[in-house]
């Protein structure tokens, strides 16, 4: 999408491969929204440790990474033994797994460039192999992104005020995003619309990360407190909600997403808001039977007893923490919860717009063939 | 309420008179929670400017304060000329009056202690009239305060975990509080319960004043972002919830209170979890019909895309606010919002707990005579 640097605006992907530095470029998104850089990984452990250290974040844009540093790591070897090329290829493999353990997307995009890559015959063969899919996984990304702002941008009318939570925006995708998909769409179409940002407490993604690619693309739009979308919906000033997921059920239709989403969706069944979710179909969980059991991570209260930001004036930025809550207190920090189907208008693919409840019944357009 | 400063734990109130002085003392409730100091008003000028420097906050404190700073200003007076007398109070009057145009309380409070100087014959009298009324409200409000916690304790059962939202502390009244008294009395009980404080962006009252209050008070306790509660109350680790009230309509139970204190009503009606407004009898508007009518004060964005707190290390502490937004964005930043009587089990007053709906019809057990 677009991002305009010292005045000048131009074209970025989040995500990119330099075939000529043999590198993965990446959005440094710890510094955003304040700085704008690019990073180049010189190597497989420098992507891993951009993976682990949180320099690229989001299922789309880890998995365009893992599937472009497997890529990297087999183009840097050297030589015609292909057994030895398989064993660093597993090692990198391994070392790419090991920087978000959790990440199933990672997990998934690997694997799809090691399949490839077993259909070459000699090392030159399998290294282009490698990165030929992973550019094809980084293409898909942005391609189902598309589709989704396709099917979404027709639930946007002229004159909306939408309601997004956190950050399933280009920023967690190669391009694009999830979430935002219909905004950019719904924009491209010339369509007038004001979008309100939830700051999205504890990690501000919203305020950060969501705004900033808002205001980067133009889109007419405001942060609020998280505390603030029940009294602006209550006066008429909200008329769709759209969020992403970082997990949805197909068997049930819950929806598993960043703290907050919960109570935006009981607000807004409340007052007859449509409440949309726009996932990429990699996200969804053709397994688990209950959302009950999906395992709600309990993040570090530093995070809810403080904040980051910039400190200072113009002159002397610096980004700090400043610990804002009583020190003599304690925090719980669940990173996410988990929305019921009946409080879901409808879940937005990159195959469509389907009710929660339909996905397990309608799994064959969505692209799952087993059981 | 106690306060341990260093190491040694007092009994403390927010605002007391000193005679000898002739000054409020006031704890300066923008350095809590990082730090406890007690200020003293050398005159009425002082008194104002603590009060729109919000050094003083809350409805009860700011009456006390009010209600100090007028015999304050009134035992400040030379002579016995009454008409030189009157016209000096009037002056004291409108200074402490533009010093928060909006406090219902702080009006009330001086109208009072002014109606009782015009019982004295002399200067002299109607300086001690001026001063043992503003005793008399400010152990009024430590009354009230006692009383609610009475009636409000009776609600608490060992084991339970309680939400609160805000602070409807000690710190917003004379001592004790209104959201905080059935909390304290639970206590004096020797009841054992847990409260979560929400953080209550973007001022975080909640984190800062109210998580001190019960840490001074050794209440069990944990601060959660805002986003957290409905997630909680999903897992059932909420029973119930207090909050205060800012303005509570006598004719429809509406609710009038910090902004976010809907989105709690309606998650926990959705969860069956009983929610309690605890207030005293002064914040009660027999007139307004209709909540809606209730201004709600849009504040400044920077409240939204930054937030206070120390930053630093122990040995250079300093308070500071940081920019935690994208920097070419906006905010909206509505003070207040609006609960309804059905999403609300009960009201808490010093009279006994009351159906919202009912308030109107047993107005006379709440000491409203008018129409």
């Amino acid at each position: 999408m677009n991002v305009t640097v010292r005045g000048r605006t131009q074209h970025f992907r989040t995500v990119t491969f330099d075939r000529t530095q043999n590198a993965v470029r990446l959005i440094e998104q710890r510094l955003l929204p304040h700085e704008f850089k690019i990073v180049a990984t010189k190597n497989f452990r420098e992507t891993a440790a951009a993976i682990s250290d949180m320099i690229v974040r989001g299922a789309g844009a880890i998995g365009a990474t893992a599937a472009y540093g497997l890529a990297q790591g087999a183009l840097a070897f050297r030589g015609n033994d292909l057994k030895k090329f398989s064993a660093h290829v597993a090692t990198v493999y391994q070392v790419l797994k090991n920087a978000r353990p959790t990440a199933v997307d990672l997990v998934n995009a690997m694997n799809d460039v090691r399949a490839a890559m077993l259909n070459g015959a000699t090392v030159a063969d399998q290294q282009s192999l490698a990165l030929a899919t992973a550019e094809e996984f980084a293409r898909e990304d942005v391609r189902h992104c598309e589709a989704i702002g396709r099917h979404g941008a027709k639930l946007i009318r002229n004159g909306m005020k939408i309601l997004t939570h956190c950050n399933a925006g280009w920023l967690a995708f190669v391009d694009i995003g999830s979430a935002t998909a219909p905004l950019y769409a719904a924009q491209a179409q010339e369509k007038k619309f004001h979008v309100f940002c939830d700051e999205t407490r504890p990690r501000s993604q919203g305020a950060t990360l969501t705004a900033w690619e808002l205001a980067q693309q133009k889109i007419s739009h405001q942060i609020i407190a998280d505390n603030a979308a029940g009294h602006l919906m209550q006066r008429g000033e909200i008329d769709m909600v759209i969020v992403g997921s970082d997990r949805t059920l197909g068997r049930t239709g819950e929806v598993a997403n960043k703290i907050g989403t919960y109570t935006k969706a009981v607000l807004a069944a409340r007052h007859k808001i449509p409440f949309y979710v726009a996932i990429p179909l990699s996200t969804i969980d053709w397994k688990l039977k209950r959302g009950f059991d999906i395992p709600i991570e309990e993040r570090h209260e530093s995070e809810v007893l403080g904040a980051w930001g910039m400190v200072g004036n113009t002159k002397l930025n610096r980004r700090a923490y400043v610990r804002v809550a009583n020190p003599t207190s304690g925090a719980r920090n669940p990173g996410f919860d988990v929305t019921p189907a009946e409080l879901i208008a409808g879940i937005i693919t990159p195959a469509g717009i389907f009710k929660p409840q339909d996905l397990w019944k309608r799994r064959g357009e969505l692209g799952f063939g087993g059981q």
